[in-house]
């Protein structure tokens, strides 16, 4: 007799890739075809305003590359500034750790602040940082508007305040990966110069595609600076995009994609998906508060809509936890990373997901953590998160 | 602004159609092929031993109807008894009952006996019954393995005896559409002449497909009978699908569909599949429990693996909480028919099924019974149906 | 070294089941979901005024079986007549054949005419014998309207006008399955009583469907029958249809994909749906013209626009063709069936088909006749169908 | 009326990107899941030696990054040289001139060779090069494999030769992206340090995957080297790949689509994939031979079995015939790109495709340029391809 059992659906809840909605999975089931054909425009060109839509902005420009957000990433650096370029950057958890040394790979200099881990980017810090840059040095700030790994957003809007109190020409760069589409993101009010995001988060796409956007100004310091690149060029993008094609082969499957998951997003409202994330999030706060544990974020401030690190107690390894929900109930949990690693698990509440993916889940989490022995009460995170949802007023009477 | 949400997952917990495996549904996706190509044997001829095996039947024949379980009802019927023939029945359920009605149509006479809804067959009453009839006028004894309508499943074993007791040489039918494939069930041990199951239950398929099998002596009846039949035609069938074909157009990617689906069920084994089934619908009723409710079966010998009718107070509208659950939180309860319209909701727990997917849906109903005004302690049934799955010796430790 | 080939894509022009267009394999990608929902009557109530529209009726009522064109016939058969009541048929192909033996099985008495095979129905014999039927006692004519078998259409308003000639109450019943959807269907204007089709030729679906359609005249024919059924009861079918619903579970998947088959056709315009099979099947004669050979239809009239049968030359064995056609070019061509077995093969040439299809089956079907020892001149098939496709005035400038 | 046409199946015959196979596409349709679970790596590890086994290398490393094969230009580049570099290039197609392009780009300086479109590699040339390069300062050589623009294979094993024959240090990088998979290829015979694939062509997927493998001696290059890079980092993969996961989130639906294109290669077997792509290129060369039309290729050398440029006669416009296949009969052909613009028209056959395809193909090829006025002899590409075909021994009897 097999030991295998009929899984059931896999409950999904690291922070990304997300779920893929049935009718994106479907929208992606196309047969090859030819990207330079007449009628490919067609899908293509109205792919940017409506990225443009989601992004909040009017002036800037909307990309798509073949890549991971880490490409993204890359695309941003290397199309507007050079190598020796210094920029301004705060570090308060893997991802706007990752994001840091990618840029010490392309040759930038960059001056790290180090913000406790559990909080998220610190404008005061920033404007002092940039003040003290009297001959205007720093050439960009970056800052990660949803960290991760430990559940973390952070003020664009106060970011962006920090620059101009200090009356800094600096570019602003954000990564918006695991924020874009699940929480407001307000690129032009917020004076972003590069947000950069990924498909398989709020996009609720496979992994394959950064998406993007450029103020007028970045694209303009493009023009001049001294980064080699080709691949990530945003110059090939916007004379090929222009028409409706793109400088080399598209995934074909991934922008049929794209364009399904945008009009899912529309249908909703994006001001509703914003409410429905806020809302799924509070409930699994509520869960954890009622385990009597806490989250990685060190004030409600800093809590993200998009995921929760939460922080098993003293003398628990939070990797058992996890290790014992995928392998006995089939629930993905997100890992703690780096300095976390071993402290936190992670549920991620972003895309494609309603109140009973997010109770199935909590129940799943407090099976987890009782068969590591860690002390909660059976079913009071589920009970917690119920009321939270129960209570909805965006839910139908 | 729109005011629909993104749904997230349906939780279907209908007691069928059941959810669809991603690799039933993958398997399906087939483009169409010629049904009479010399190859596609290959596709069908394995279908049957595979049916059999499901069955638990050496001697008999399997059938794939391209029909709902209503049809394979019919087929029964028709292909083995003839109009004005007596058959006895037990009514328990809203399934019995239309089968029942079925018989009449096809000019059977029917001898009912009813049973309380929330109990099955009663073998005592089918022996008295069976003794009483010196002639031997009844034909055929019909029985509902798994009553859906309310819960219950009956021992098909103890109907067996009961022929044999009364060495009365009826044949005994089966309807076994919400049971074969998640529950135990020994054909040739049971001396069963027509099991009757349908592909969207057990099978994890769509409906479409009435799988069936049917015992040498049933096939034998169905030769000097005189009911009028075309497209169910056991002889038809059988004569087709020895050499691989069928005598009309199939269903091809439904066959696909079983194919895998048949897969999936022996590399997880049967028995592990009934196992499972108990352990996970163990759950709900822990759950009713906690919750101070009761189940429609009236003891607890007669409690379903594959479904769970739960009982509202006195006062409440079971529809009511049915119809908060589907607009509200996006899950698909079952509805009370006919004699329980109105006092059950059920929760089906067949198919393709995990712990987190019914601890989600024991979290919804929950949600929608306080919703209704139901006094339930939130969170309750959750945590004993935690309890009982904490407990699995099936799990990975 | 293996010495299986990468097939690429079969070549699929047996005359049903036809080829899947993407949109309708995408659209029958869906999870399950409960058939009894408040939302489920969204996707169900749509369908019959759009199946009516396709049959040309205003007054009739349209049907969706779980079954096969088989099913169809026989709901026609018991839903209207009698056992013992006469109809009068006229043979001239298998599927004509296979009707009236169904019709036999369910105890009709068939006055059957035979008419040569490669003409269609004879509509002088049927007002000959309607007019010396008296009595009345016929009491409906059975018209094949596309005899795939032979490749032959019938003028089925020429069979209306010799039942109205002869003045006969007799209902009219058309076998549609090869034709609705692909030829000009006039159930109004014709007369037509009780049309039978399948999802899986015009339609572009898997069978799995009987789409069908009923005259009020023989709606309330149906009251007063006697024939027995459950299964395929129009009445039931009536009244859960009215509310959205089907009176047993349906299969969702070919629900979806017939609401996009739908959309197809209206979207193509019924009009030039016709329009381009006349077109196709039209470049098919030109091949067999070029090739020195004749179609099974004896006269032009009779030539069908869904299907070709060709006969080949006396000595050789059209069976062979098919099998080399198959195993060596994956062309699935059409076998000849009872009395033109090993005399002819189809060419299917209806559903989701364009010209570059047909061109190479059309030199696929050359090269297995070659190989077979048929003396035709290479590509002169192909050469001859070009130059109808080319002065097509449907396609584009 | 609506004056759309139901397409039919697109004829997909552009170079790349290619069908998708069914199984592919099946395969492609998964959930989401965590590109970080324990049982994630059973997916990812076994591609790496099937795609070294494909690549025929031993001593090589093989690298799936997300991205197109432009990517994978950038990733070979930037990983083993450092910008100043010199390289050696020859120019014959657009796709030989675009990684001279993005070498510029990338800071190497290119020592560009002309050689005639129709033509590829040179090893003469090279050689002659490179002994006049006595202080070595040439650090790689880069050949086109398959000059997917003109239709041209160069012989790859030569330039190792013409290296080895300069007794020359300098790297040898292959731009293999329309030959591998299609044409045999043989790293490690041939003393190929890099060689770049994509995804899109003979590996039968949706771009994004660019599929390559480096030498040792490329990989240690790569440690001293002072490009700047960060997504398409070498060591990085190296590192997680080790362990079955990937630096960033990869596209997992891509990853499944590796795992059946590769497991669908190995089962027809290379060596027979080689035949088939030189088999039914013979065909298409039979067509264009019996049009009195001659190929961009100049002799036969240079024929390339993955895809033909087809020269129309001088006063005709190509892109005129490409505009009428895809607007008239739905074939998409491949353009002629920069020098050849307007005076080719290319026939891609590789991947999942069989004869009837290509005949299709072949037929349309001749309406269109019988519709733009060119004068050639209907069916005569068809005929003189059907003859090869017909005498393909690898087809069964």
């Amino acid at each position: 007799m097999s030991n295998s059992r009929i899984p059931g659906r896999n409950f999904l809840f690291v922070p990304g890739p997300t779920n893929l909605p049935d009718r994106v999975q479907r929208a992606m089931m196309v047969a090859s075809e030819d990207h330079r054909s007449p009628t490919f425009p067609d899908l293509v060109k109205p792919l940017f305003p409506q990225l443009k839509k989601v992004f909040e902005t009017d002036a800037g420009h909307a990309f798509i590359f073949p890549a991971s957000g880490t490409g993204g990433w890359e695309a941003a650096i290397t199309n507007t500034l050079s190598p020796g370029d210094k920029v301004l950057a705060q570090r308060f958890g893997q991802f706007s750790h990752l994001w840091i040394d990618l840029c010490g790979r392309l040759g930038l200099e960059v001056i790290k602040q180090e913000c406790p881990w559990g909080t998220g980017n610190d404008p005061e810090k920033i404007e002092e940082a940039l003040r003290a840059d009297k001959n205007h040095e720093i050439k960009a700030v970056l800052a990660t508007h949803n960290e991760t790994a430990t559940g973390v957003t952070s003020d664009i809007g106060a970011v962006r305040k920090a620059i101009d109190n200090a009356k800094h020409p600096a570019l602003l760069f954000v990564d918006g990966v695991s924020s874009v589409a699940s929480l407001p993101f307000h690129m032009d009010k917020w004076g972003v110069d590069v947000i950069v995001s990924g498909s398989q988060k709020g996009f609720m796409l496979p992994a394959g595609l950064a998406l993007m956007a450029a103020s007028p100004k970045a694209i303009e310091a493009g023009k001049k600076n001294s980064s080699r690149r080709a691949y990530f060029e945003f110059q090939d993008m916007i004379k090929n995009n222009e028409t409706g094609y793109f400088p080399y082969t598209p995934s074909i499957p991934l922008l049929h994609g794209l364009k399904e998951a945008l009009a899912i997003l529309f249908e909703e409202g994006l001001d509703q998906v914003y409410k429905r994330h806020h809302h799924l999030a509070e409930g699994v706060r509520a869960a954890v508060g009622a385990w009597g544990l806490k989250p990685c974020a060190k004030e409600a401030k800093w809590n993200s809509d998009t995921v929760t690190a939460i922080v098993v107690p003293e003398g628990y390894d939070a990797a058992k936890v996890i290790s014992t929900a995928y392998k006995r109930y089939n629930l993905a949990l997100g890992a703690g990373l780096s300095e976390v690693a071993g402290k936190v698990f992670r549920i991620g509440h972003l895309g494609d997901l309603n109140e009973l993916m997010l109770l199935g889940a909590i129940a799943g989490a407090e099976m987890a953590m009782l068969d590591n022995g860690i002390k909660i009460q059976p079913g009071s995170g589920v009970a917690a998160a119920q009321a939270v949802y129960r209570a909805d007023p965006l839910l139908k009477a």
